[in-house]
């Protein structure tokens, strides 16, 4: 039954993107728009056949943050915030008195004037990153690495570029979905005119955050790319004894330090002095749909997070298990992509760099389902292992790479 | 006659100058003076004895370009816009429905708060080019070079300096010609003290952009500068059959790749995938005047841009033809300089790397002589012929410098 | 008497700081609160029975100054502007018609948005000096180094980074103590959680500026730290003749080019072309109070600027003597530290990078005594003897260290 409902909501989710909206526009280069504090209601919108919603847009100041800016949809369900000046990413998502995110000792939300990708050695994007959904991408991503002597620093630009278009559309039919969309641009003469425009949907009355982003290349050249969709969860669904359920097909150690922990990848520990991280390069299978679920619950299956992707879009999957001290960063990442964490001379020369024919697109999908009762994680549970169909992980002992 | 009347706008254009002002103050770092909308005009000042003009400051919001200003001035001839936040760079010209400019993948104006000149080993500069003319130097300038362990990255940080003084000079008398002067600081303890006013002057009743800089040496001791005036051409004069006209002294291929297009330096090819760029040294002719003038024409011959500069200011040209596919930027470069491209610790070697005295200044003047006819097209390539007085340019096979 | 009533005064400049007062908060990125424009007085807030003051915040326009901040607290005896954007940084203080401070060839206060600390190999914070006091930390210190093949960029991030909370408190009693506290955040993930609470105290009635900085490391690691309280004067102090009087236990060369001046390091050169820099490693004596009383004085000793530092917290004074040209920055710098101005990894192989246990909060405590009197002069200066004891300094005559 419970599947049944999900699956429903799932496509009501999918669904409501087509239908007519009304569009605000709250950020514009090209007409010179940005309005810095902005909100919109159910109440104000007239709308009286749903349930009660509101987005607000607040500039942020002080510190690392002055210019920054946030979008926070409340729905009955959800809170979620987003930060259309750092690549539309999404900070965190609250629902059932539940906050999906974590903390970071980097807490505040800076302003991408205020970064230098390039410090320490190309990892300079630590100075910003605390988010609980972060673009890596889409020029490049992974470890710092060079290529024609030229540094790629950590994980790409995108989560570091303000939008230059941000657009809030509100379906006009009930349930009133709310669109918050963002245009990314990469674009460096020479080298690249990478596009993405970013858009991530709640329902009102759907427990769900919807992203469906389409990366465009403008540039009359193939041109190169990859991504990973970084969402990181700490406390309070990370604890000890917490477990992360995924269809897994194959799985490996990123590196040496991470063999010994991967007769227990599937388990976290509390929060461990030394820990630092262990990450695990992941082939997952997907359902008929051609998405892969994910679920990351707490130890007693009380509450938890579904990520569910779509496995044509982005292949592979990294854990990155952070299960160090709470003030050092306690938190885990469940990150599809199209590439592991390596470096991207590593990654191309194992084949998962990615082109794009000029003028061609590629879309990601990526949906965060919250779970706030026992009953929703073992609905979603039981959706992983439908997945993995009872199949046998195979488990490679030794790193694919040296980093 | 059409030469007497050229001639005749020429000395206007100079004469202007000197004319009694009304000065409008629009930045002043000094006075903390900082206006992020203005505009005036004839009719606003009362001038009921010229042509109508205005002149307008706006700032500019969203993505990388938030906080970047623009100024554009509009006369029955031209419209002309600068960038005072980006060295005061001219970012296009209108005339006669033809836009003087070329078209990058940057789209946005960038605010140098979000650029990092030094990143992908020092061309982060090209994440924000985009205009009909930058200031390369004063520092430096030219392709990313070290010394002393000290990476210079490309082409200075003039073009991305954001100016801090900002004023829009009106002359009393008519015909009221217009300065926009912008003081750029490239000040850095133990290692520079060098300050350009820059001064762009537009007249009514003149189809001419007169740029006049002052760069002084404000330090105690010897320093040395480069620039490069990189002025960019694309559609529509810029296609296939397209031509520049120089008094060509001497000319050289930049590098190994420009040899097989040395024959062909003088025509322009239409959009051609994989052509990237080819890059020429000139020296070339000045007229009695001390002026070398260049014109930049379409196939018909019925428009294009003639740019002139003074010779003993500015004795080197590099002719950088980009005739790559329209959305990798096709463009092409007449700059006149100090220097070529090279990295400057190649131009110290040759000898082009000039010093200014404790105290000293040195002027710049180039001019931009938007061409919408065919007579003022032939009117100005007359100029260039009798510049060159029918000698034949010396052509060197041989690159000066391995880059 | 003059050493009596100076200890009184100080024991007031400490025991105010503990009394009952009114906040105003300027700015928080918690409540994001952020007040451009904001000034009170004695007047304003009723107060009657102590001397008159303002304490004023202005945000900045124009160049690289664009969105700076400055606070500026004037009482009878002094003005003093800090800047918190800049590390909340001391810009000048001003009494009895002297100005303490020096003239920069940088001379605007540059926002860090605007800048690039690892430019020139590591060099970028030179784009940027020109205050008092700048704080020179936390996360590492001094020139350009390398350790595990990352830069640390010359004098650390602090003085570069705005605060993210800036607070101005009034004692409610008279003498209505002035206290304006600043968090200073170097927070990066898996590398840092540095937090820093400046305080600078002004009192009305005392001539005293007082620096009492609590640095605290929120990470659960024990992390190093390097603090160098670079503290500048120029002219009118500085001049052929000044003198700077320090109770040295010990001095040495910086390096060779040093080992020429070391027998007249306490003797100051007017601006000399060519001089460049000298720095002398100094391990001085303190009172039994703890403090080391250092004085600069001009050469007649009618004024001069006393700095008091507490020797526990800050073991080493580095003496920079800069007395090139005027136009080249004449400057001398009085700075006491954990560190000299080695690059780190020689601090660390010397035994002077400090450690902060997960938790641990360390204080810093650093006055500024402008002296206007020769009274004032000689009183401070018998300090410096009364600790010095007549006591002979050990002369070192080779630098501790290669640079």
């Amino acid at each position: 039954m419970k599947k049944t409902v999900l699956f429903v909501l799932a496509c009501l989710c999918l669904a409501a993107t087509q239908a007519l909206a009304r569009d605000f526009v709250l950020t514009d280069t090209t007409g010179n728009v940005s309005i810095p504090e902005w909100t919109v209601s159910a109440k104000s919108l007239g709308f009286t056949d749903g349930p009660a919603f509101s987005v607000t847009k607040t500039t942020l100041h002080g510190g690392k943050q002055e210019g920054s800016t946030r979008i926070t949809i409340v729905t009955p369900e959800l809170e979620v915030s987003l930060i259309p000046t750092r690549g539309m990413d999404i900070y965190e998502i609250k629902s059932g008195g539940i906050r999906f995110g974590w903390k970071s000792p980097v807490d505040e939300i800076v302003n991408p004037a205020f970064m230098n990708l390039e410090m320490r050695g190309g990892l300079g994007w630590l100075d910003g990153f605390n988010e609980m959904m972060v673009r890596c991408g889409y020029e490049w991503t992974g470890h710092p690495g060079q290529e024609q002597g030229r540094l790629m620093s950590l994980h790409g630009r995108a989560g570091n570029t303000p939008a230059s278009k941000v657009v809030v559309a509100i379906d006009d039919k009930a349930p009133h979905a709310i669109h918050v969309k963002g245009l990314i641009k990469e674009n460096t003469f020479k080298f690249a005119a990478l596009e993405t425009w970013t858009e991530l949907t709640v329902t009102p009355g759907v427990k769900c955050v919807k992203i469906h982003d389409v990366l465009t290349n403008n540039s009359d050249y193939d041109r190169d790319y990859q991504i990973i969709y970084h969402s990181n969860f700490g406390v309070p669904i990370l604890e000890a004894g917490a477990k992360v359920l995924i269809p897994v097909q194959e799985i490996s150690p990123f590196n040496d330090y991470a063999k010994k922990g991967l007769a227990d990848w599937q388990t976290y520990l509390g929060p461990t002095k030394g820990y630092d991280e262990m990450v695990f390069n992941i082939r997952a299978y997907a359902g008929k749909d051609g998405w892969t679920p994910v679920v990351l619950r707490n130890k007693a299956g009380d509450h938890g997070i579904a990520v569910r992707y779509d496995a044509a879009e982005l292949p592979v999957l990294t854990l990155w298990k952070n299960t160090d001290t709470l003030r050092q960063g306690y938190v885990t990442g469940i990150e599809p992509g199209t590439s592991y964490a390596y470096p991207r001379q590593i990654e191309r020369k194992q084949g998962r760099v990615k082109s794009l024919a000029p003028g061609a697109s590629q879309a990601f999908d990526v949906e965060y389902w919250p779970l706030t009762t026992g009953d929703e994680v073992a609905g979603f549970a039981k959706r992983v292992e439908a997945v993995a169909a009872g199949r046998t992980p195979k488990v490679v002992a030794v790193p694919m790479a040296k980093e």
